[in-house]
């Protein structure tokens, strides 16, 4: 069940071994989020030390996603300070966004897609993540 | 070779497998950063899967250390926007810290210890940490 604050805020993308992968819907960065589907979890290490190798797995997917687009610097974090539901961010970020050289979290609100760009961002992500996860199996 | 930067904001605490753990000199948070000795790396992703699993047990070592005093939520961050060198950020936060409950990062100057409370934050942390890696082994 995912925190109706995570659902509002960001897009499926696709499922990993353990998490879903989703796209903030905030146009200021490359920015996804992985979702485990642990039910209760809070913590990423109280995940089991399998669990989180599964996670980290993703994250490395995740990190290539992003790189094939305007990347300077890969920005992963585990918060949840207001949204317990554990999950892992990983943003690409430059050199002038929004946010630089500060972190995205908490910087202002999100600018949202246009619908159409939205769908066309959805489907190319969609798509390079399954190439990526045929390529790892 | 430890950034300057890094090592003129936090304190030498103990050698893990892979990462030096250091305490950020900053007592508005339990703040420790896992620094791995691993020349020229910037991204976590690009460290090899078996370095970042080593990473990883140091992750959760840390949390471990930090769970033993007040922490409502771990904060885990990797961002490295001003500091490129590889390190990784393990806070414990808690509802009315400086920052709660944004980010820590970048959040206002640091309020450095005294050094007398600074001596014994660091040798109660060594002690700790030498205990949970015996344990450990």
């Amino acid at each position: 069940m995912l925190d109706p604050r995570l659902a509002a805020d960001s897009h499926w993308l696709a499922d990993g071994p353990l998490s879903q992968l989703r796209l903030m819907d905030d146009l200021r960065y490359a920015w996804l989020v992985l979702v485990p589907r642990a039910p209760g979890a809070v913590e990423l290490v109280d995940l089991s030390m399998q669990d989180q190798r599964l996670l980290l797995a993703e994250i490395n997917q995740a990190a290539t996603l992003l790189r094939a687009g305007p990347c300077e610097k890969l920005n992963i974090g585990a918060l949840g300070n207001i949204v317990r539901q554990l999950h892992v961010h990983v943003l690409a970020r430059r050199p002038g966004d929004a946010a630089w050289p500060g972190p995205a979290w908490g910087h202002g609100p999100a600018q949202r897609f246009q619908p159409a760009e939205l769908e066309r961002r959805l489907a190319a992500l969609r798509e390079h993540w399954a190439r990526l996860t045929q390529d790892a199996a």
